[in-house]
């Protein structure tokens, strides 16, 4: 198998943008009730992204989404997941675990569901992580460093750039991290201390960031088609998702 | 519903004992291949128990274990679940994420599938574990506070002490918290920083905790009754089984 940078990198250019498009059915903004619901609102945006040669460079199913329909749900996921066969799939699932129950969660996600790479929370330490780092560098895995949430500060900020230093030493080629755009900033700053390492950038939309703070973070970085900047509310729930799909694929292009 | 520190308090000194049995099917560990092997191999374990009148205090189902079949693992979780629907069911996926979507894994876990408890990382800080804790005190919520595995120094040990006092601020009625017992001077000082706060303790067995040593940790706390000791391989994978549950269920028996 191709090595998953190479992949990143190759797709990022084909399609010209790092736009990752992430896959969030709320049952609360979706018309209709249960799974049936949500698996036509997904394939309608897919149907739609397609009719207008708007695919994303990744696409990112959160599992949380999913698992709210119990079994049905991660048939949906499964039915999806067949779909995007030839796309970049980040299934973002923050798992993380001891070892052997790491290993578990491992070939959930990249042996019965095939995906390109999982988001890992990094809580518990190394060997909670070298289950899925195992498996990289077919698959790619991104170790939650920096989130885009209010509450990291609780207890991020006292570690998240030791931690760094430690995702460089865990790494291996497929390794990347998770770094919000909500602090452009300490974005940046992660860039700088990452060096080469695939990010994966929530936050843009929604949560508050914008796709040109990303950009402009992004200035340093060796190779930024590498990274992959996600977008899930502001294009899944907007009156016209391809036309804002199409505008952040834009904002979200480097420079060649 | 009865609030969960009162069932878990209750059904303790029914049984007389702490002992939570994880569910973790292990295919590498059990006869047969596939979803199938691991219902016959579960049904089997529950079966001998009823006849010995050996169940114990909880039973601790950890998700990687069945999403590691897909979808197919996912409906044997929820059979399973109906065959212990009056029992202490705590779901261990520890779970964690930005708020909506630790809304949405809330959702699955308490609604959904009707847990009567979760385990939850707190690595994304407040936010994201409140839409867990919202469900307390009908449900109980673990926090990760101080895992059993060898990697918890790579990050907890910087700040465990720190995250027990917030645990304390953010808690309401059915919080507890994760504290392995592989370090016992650890849990006692969990057992005093948090005081009446439910724990769940993993580690007794494979992972080299004794049963003699967490009860002495425990000396301390307010009511021991609360508490809850799981053992997983080596109970499931024991020679003969319920001898083994039966052996750890009078270890784990707190005076009255």
């Amino acid at each position: 198998m191709r090595p998953y940078p190479e992949r990143l990198d190759a797709l990022a250019r084909a399609r010209g943008t790092l736009l990752c498009i992430g896959l969030d059915p709320d049952p609360a903004r979706i018309e209709g009730t249960g799974v049936k619901a949500a698996e036509s609102f997904l394939n309608g945006l897919l149907d739609k992204l397609d009719k207008a040669g708007a695919r994303p460079a990744a696409f990112k199913p959160n599992l949380a989404y999913f698992e709210q329909y119990g079994s049905a749900g991660l048939a949906l996921l499964e039915r999806l997941l067949d779909r995007l066969r030839d796309e970049i799939v980040i299934l973002d699932g923050k798992r993380g675990d001891i070892g052997r129950s790491s290993a578990a969660y491992a070939r959930a996600l990249f042996e019965t569901w095939q995906a390109d790479a999982a988001t890992v929370s990094p809580w518990m330490g190394q060997d909670s992580v070298e289950p899925f780092l195992a498996h990289c560098p077919d698959r790619g895995v991104y170790l939650l460093l920096r989130t885009s949430n209010p509450g990291h500060e609780d207890i991020q900020r006292t570690v998240w750039e030791n931690l760094a230093g430690k995702i460089k030493q865990w790494a291996r080629p497929g390794t990347g991290a998770v770094v919000g755009a909500t602090n452009p900033e300490h974005l940046a700053r992660a860039v700088r201390l990452l060096k080469e390492l695939p990010l994966l950038i929530p936050g843009v939309g929604a949560q508050g960031g914008t796709a040109a703070e990303v950009m402009r973070a992004l200035g340093e970085a060796s190779n930024a088609w590498l990274h992959r900047v996600n977008v899930s509310s502001a294009i899944l729930y907007a009156p016209d998702p391809v036309e804002a799909a199409r505008r952040f694929a834009e904002q979200l292009t480097p420079e060649r």
